[in-house]
């Protein structure tokens, strides 16, 4: 008997889970039910395809409808859109879009991978034209489409996290003004304050207005303009408006078909990428994954994790036996000439957890200041190092980069030694390489590992 | 009673046990004897100087004498040499060599820090002016000198290890016809001939004429210029000639004082850098260490394990208890535009082991290429990966990789791994950061990782 394999969703964790499963049954029926016309893009780059950084949208496509089907076999339905999901029955209810017409699909085996989608703040105006985000693959054409015509010459971005900051950069590429506004005292919340003041800083050099500390109350139309008005009676007069204030997971479906879901409402999984119902796993961003220092379910939507869990439901639901990993929220992002890089807890994230004493008094950190290269090379350039870890044994909770180069694959160091559950002492004494050209005898790394020691043993 | 603390040798491994010493224990006399008028020089960053790279012979000097004394307390004496150790008086006898003087002097604790020093082929000319070895910071100063002085415009390298490849890179950067001499078939042999290929390529785009497989029978003088004799008969007329044909510890001074030495002659220390003789320790290149994978003692004279060993030993001799880690032998060189980097077991030298199946039949590898950067980023490369595995339970015994961006600190995630005792499994599904700008969503280490995982399954 052939084995049907329904994928809801055709982005990272989808894509993935499908192909994994066409791989391992080659005589699978394998469809995948998007409801856009886009599968498999890269959300990461859209920014920069704004940005004019990227020319062609075509770039941003890594696996089209059609080489989805002719090389990989898989059956592709773009403009279908899963209502209900039976897990008694195993099967999901469908509507055709553009035929406005309903049908019912067994399947022997599910895979949801519905995603996330951007939330929007409560407050008036969001539907206002001019006004955007960007989660979607229609929403970049969109404003790609807005910036073509109508050539504005300003934006206000609500939420200054990734999205934000990259779209201020985006923005800034094509000459405009622009400007953040982010509720918190700092941008990018998912960093320590002063590991985001150099790139905070450089922003600001760039050109990039930030109103920090202040929410946006509404947005209004002013005659072909828009007014985003702030707490306090300030009006940013704009040409265009891109929320970004976080997103949150794509779970409703689920829920409603009875499935267990946990933390920030994302859909509970197991660490088979197994849902709490028979023969459906999930992945992707609509899921919550295992927190490798927290050791507790934790909603952190990322591509890299969305890919992995995605081959991992793949690979079970194909009959394997794979597990996926803790994760760690690792991450790298691009400020203009800058770069932040983080991986596991934030010095903050780690006082508040409450797994660390109750006031958090068993967080320690050291934050450092070294060269990326031989500080005599030319070009070398200081970089930020913060080590977060566990007085009471040592242990690595986090770790956090900044700086002009050399940020992006050291934060990847750091979540390898998270992972291996490692203490800064042995970080400190791993064997890493050298040469004038590329670091330090000490890498910055471990150079601040070596202060993290002295700050854990008191 | 205050403690007299003697330091033989005042590079990298002497200077950070001296000064870790003089940390330790505020007031112990800390006595640093070296031979020559330069302490605490950057090796590495010589070729860099000679290219003209690097302006200022002052850059390469990480510590001078003076600061030494001032700053860090430390009792430095150069141009002293120690001609013998006794254990059991617990003294040294030392030359004063501008005086040409000799003292004894007595110790509570030694550590001893003598290095290494070029070998020299057994071959005809070796002495002659214009042949020279690059180990000492006065060998670079020799090179230096005789390049001002008489502006050659031919080298021939013998020797295609780490230092012939950088001087070759620093002889073409000022225009010298330069030829590279290796007895084996590739250059590079602490690689796999197939991770050198591109970088050996690109060495000849650059100029520098390869001649692989032969050997170096002498050096002869030919009038103003010099002939280097290779087997087959074939004459390489040129007006400089660099040897570099690998190096041999400085372990006679320790071996005549009856302490143990082990593989390659280089002095025997256990974890804690203790030598086979009470209150003596001994760091840096003269001294084997252990090897993480290979799990016996090896000799891999490197930067970072000097500075980290002469820091154990320094605190251990001032009465701590700190342990060295085991080395993997992590290196990166730079071959122009190219980077090659490296740790644990090449695939050959995992295979001659003897340590993974007889002929070597338990060791998998993989090697994969794949874009260092979202494939459509501006200036994104390819770079390539190798790993080598054990096939019967996946465990990473080493990494390879050569590419033009992105090559160097992506080995440290593999060294990190390795020193871990991750497999390649454990590998592929870590929890890496990605950005467009910095990676892809699985970065290239764990797309190998995945090859190399169903070549160890399969």
């Amino acid at each position: 008997m052939t084995l049907t394999a329904i994928i809801i969703g055709g982005d990272a964790a989808g894509m993935s889970a499908a192909s994994k499963i066409k791989r391992e049954v080659e005589d699978a029926d394998v469809i995948v039910f998007e409801k856009t016309q886009t599968i498999s893009y890269s959300a990461c780059g859209m920014p920069y395809w704004i940005a004019g950084i990227i020319d062609e949208e075509e770039d941003l496509l890594i696996v089209t409808p059609e080489k989805a089907r002719s090389k990989r076999g898989l059956d592709v339905r773009l403009g279908h859109v899963v209502t209900a999901i039976d897990p008694d029955a195993k099967t999901v209810s469908v509507t055709n879009l553009e035929q406005d017409a309903a049908f019912t699909q067994p399947y022997d085996v599910l895979v949801i991978a519905t995603g996330a989608r951007p939330m929007l703040p409560p407050i008036p105006g969001m539907d206002l034209p001019g006004v955007f985000v960007l989660r979607a693959f229609a929403d970049s054409q969109r404003i790609h489409r807005y910036l073509a015509e109508y050539d504005p010459e300003s934006a206000v971005i609500i939420g200054g996290g990734y999205i934000g900051v990259e779209m201020a950069e985006a923005l800034r590429e094509r000459d405009m003004d622009v400007h953040i506004v982010e509720m918190l005292p700092q941008i990018m919340p998912n960093f320590d304050e002063e590991m985001v003041q150099d790139a905070s800083k450089h922003l600001q050099e760039q050109g990039v207005e930030l109103h920090l500390g202040t929410s946006a109350q509404g947005v209004e139309q002013r005659g072909e303009r828009l007014a985003v008005k702030l707490a306090g009676g300030r009006e940013l007069v704009c040409e265009m408006v891109i929320v970004s204030v976080g997103v949150q997971p794509n779970s409703e479906l689920a829920a409603e078909a009875g499935l267990a879901l946990t933390v920030k409402n994302a859909i509970k999984v197991d660490d088979h990428m197994r849902t709490s119902a028979a023969d459906i796993w999930a992945a992707g961003d609509c899921v919550a994954h295992r927190h490798a220092v927290l050791e507790e379910e934790t909603w952190i939507p990322l591509a890299p994790s969305a890919n992995k869990g995605g081959r991992v439901a793949g690979e079970n639901a194909a009959g394997g036996d794979a597990a996926m990993s803790d994760i760690l929220g690792t991450a790298v992002v691009k400020v203009f000439d800058y770069t932040l890089s983080v991986t596991g807890l934030t010095e903050r994230a780690a006082r508040e957890s409450g797994k660390f004493g109750p006031e958090g008094e068993e967080v320690g950190a050291a934050t450092i200041t070294a060269y990326d290269r031989g500080h005599y090379w030319p070009g070398a350039s200081k970089i930020k190092v913060k080590l977060v870890a566990d007085r009471r044994n040592g242990k690595i909770l986090g770790g956090q980069l900044s700086g002009k180069a050399g940020v992006n694959k050291r934060i990847d160091i750091i979540a390898t030694a998270i992972a291996a559950g490692m203490t800064v002492d042995e970080l400190a004494m791993l064997d890493l390489s050298y040469a004038p050209p590329y670091s330090a005898p000490y890498d910055p790394v471990q150079v601040c590992a070596n202060v993290a020691s002295k700050q854990v043993r008191g």
